[in-house]
């Protein structure tokens, strides 16, 4: 392509880790003609989000509000507004977000002790008990849905243990989101991060993020500066919240218009709907599959709606079966990352996306192919 | 409005400091369908936009890119990468966008020592010249075009002596870009961010970024890493450049689809003939205002086409016309900012909102108010 040819970006059906398939209605909405990010329509916007926010995270933390980046940025923002240089935090990996979030406290100066577990399998209380009985952290931090795993992480006994050692539970929703369970306030969690492109269906770019009041308190309580101006919930929240709205940064007020049209399918459809229908999309999705040879490698019961991983049979050669899906079906799907690279496939059904039309579109396709 | 409203945005006449209004096709762009953030199609849109960035910069730099976030993150994306804890670093303040580089350098820890103005003019050379005569930092950097004050800074003289003083020159092109002329290479220019927003006329949300080989070469040699796991350019090039395209975070895809046909636009009316409209559109703003009673508050040959600073006639109560601008003409110009707030207007013509009709609606709705 050349910069003088038209944009002809073609129809894809999203089945990979994200981003997902936007409704016809999200787009429509971001194509709204621009208004300021000071304007008080603009702020209205901002609060009739910031309220499907609440409700979607099933919270009613008041420091609730979107980053203007992608969930990596939510990630950042959780971690570098709580962390100060010499913190002792604990982080659980088992996969690539996980390593992710040590890699990002490493940089703000914390003391990382990590609990780990083998990719495809979820962490153990037990294992949490035993680091939380010689450590006292500020924050223990942990993935729900492993986006690079495919493994649902079980949270409440741990939010249990880290709430009695007096520590805040950071929890990344990015991947489950708004396609399974997560009560924010019931489940104990203080600080939590998603994005906006998976099971919530907006176009990727924003991280819708809630932090409790023993969260605000901890940061309040900071000695030092956060070190990113950008992230800095004690100025960013001047510009979410009171009557002021100060001036922080130009938000992304297209992609503010595509989050709350976004958010406004989520709350028509019910919470409760849109889980059931993310299950039983997997469910639909995994008989096909298994019937075809392909293998899910995370244990039953830790298994993610919205993101199947599964074993490619040996007869296949992934990556080229992967290429033709994409090439002459306009299917993607995605491929392993990290130390799965080249060995499993990530099939997401997410938002929009989780619907049977998809799953038989896939599966038919895969039969020619195979 | 409550969330099951539609969202009704008006069709604003956006006279501010930003965000200007976006061409139809522009908008439309945005609102086509998804696709993946690793599809071999939107690598394309990407290296599309690379070859327009560095366009459009005059510049031949090979890391050029955009960054995920509005233009704050580009400007924290300068600083984060070429500062280390304890550099020494000289910043330019003659507005609220110098202010914001001091406190960012300082959340480096650097030792910053400012040069600073009175609002409402430039930077003189002389300043540089003795500072840099007393100290050897690593990098200076100043504000092309003040968004609160309105003034262009002349850059060639500074930029030699920078250069001769062996430092790196950091230049915040947000508001001058696309504008007013800009040349990279020429002018000596080591890492230089924008946005989308203002003269480039693509939704908020982006910032372009360029840095000089010499800049690498400071990148490369850090002894720390960045702060910012985000905005870390030695994983965020591996995104952008090379045969491999490591996935780092999902990039805002539909925000790309706009800003590769904003540029689009900037590139089939060409630069010179872009930087006329804006000079003549400023023109013609300036004799209707002085008309009024309207004082441009920076001395000629430092005044921005793209956004000016006047100062309201005593007689007038400057809030009041505002709101009335905005509730019975949807006109939105934008109030001062910081030690500006009360006292200025900034009347923004950037981009595809630099034409006559918009100037003659603002002049006659304020012959028709006062």
């Amino acid at each position: 392509m050349a910069w003088n040819e038209e944009l002809n970006s073609n129809d894809r059906i999203l089945m990979g880790p994200g981003p997902s398939n936007a409704h016809p209605r999200v787009l429509k909405a971001m194509a709204s003609p621009l208004i300021g990010h000071l304007d008080p329509y603009f702020l209205e916007v901002m609060e009739d989000i910031k309220v499907m926010v609440q409700h979607t995270f099933q919270t009613r933390n008041h420091l609730t509000f979107v980053v203007s980046a992608p969930g990596t940025a939510g990630m950042e923002t959780c971690l570098v507004n709580l962390i100060e240089p010499g913190d002792e935090v604990v982080i659980c990996v088992h996969g690539v977000f996980g390593t992710r979030m040590v890699d990002i406290a490493t940089r703000c100066g914390a003391k990382v002790i990590t609990i780990e577990a083998e990719w495809g399998t979820a962490i153990d209380p037990e294992q949490v008990k035993a680091v939380l009985e010689r450590s006292s952290p500020k924050l223990l931090a942990i993935v729900h849905a492993e986006t690079s795993t495919g493994v649902l992480q079980p949270l409440e006994a741990i939010s249990k243990m880290v709430r009695d050692a007096g520590a805040l539970f950071v929890v990344d929703a990015v991947t489950s989101y708004c396609g399974t369970d997560l009560k924010v306030d019931e489940w104990g969690i203080d600080a939590i991060y998603s994005g906006s492109q998976k099971c919530l269906s907006a176009p990727p770019g924003l991280s819708p993020v809630s932090f409790s009041e023993k969260a605000v308190q901890a940061l309040d309580n900071r000695k030092s500066k956060v070190q990113s101006w950008f992230l800095d919930l004690s100025l960013v929240k001047n510009y979410w919240e009171g009557a002021k709205r100060a001036y922080h940064h130009t938000a992304p007020v297209s992609a503010m218009f595509a989050l709350r049209e976004a958010y406004r399918l989520v709350m028509e459809e019910g919470l409760d709907k849109r889980f059931a229908r993310h299950w039983e999309n997997h469910l639909l999705l995994k008989s096909g599959l298994e019937a075809m040879g392909f293998e899910f490698i995370v244990p039953e019961g830790y298994r993610l709606p919205m993101l199947n991983a599964v074993k490619v049979p040996d007869s296949l050669d992934e990556a080229t079966l992967r290429t033709r899906l994409l090439n002459e079906y306009g299917i993607e799907v995605g491929g392993g990352l990290g130390k799965f690279a080249g060995k499993i496939w990530r099939i997401g059904l997410m938002g929009e996306g989780s619907n049977k039309n998809h799953i038989n579109m896939l599966l038919s396709a895969l039969h020619q192919l195979t």
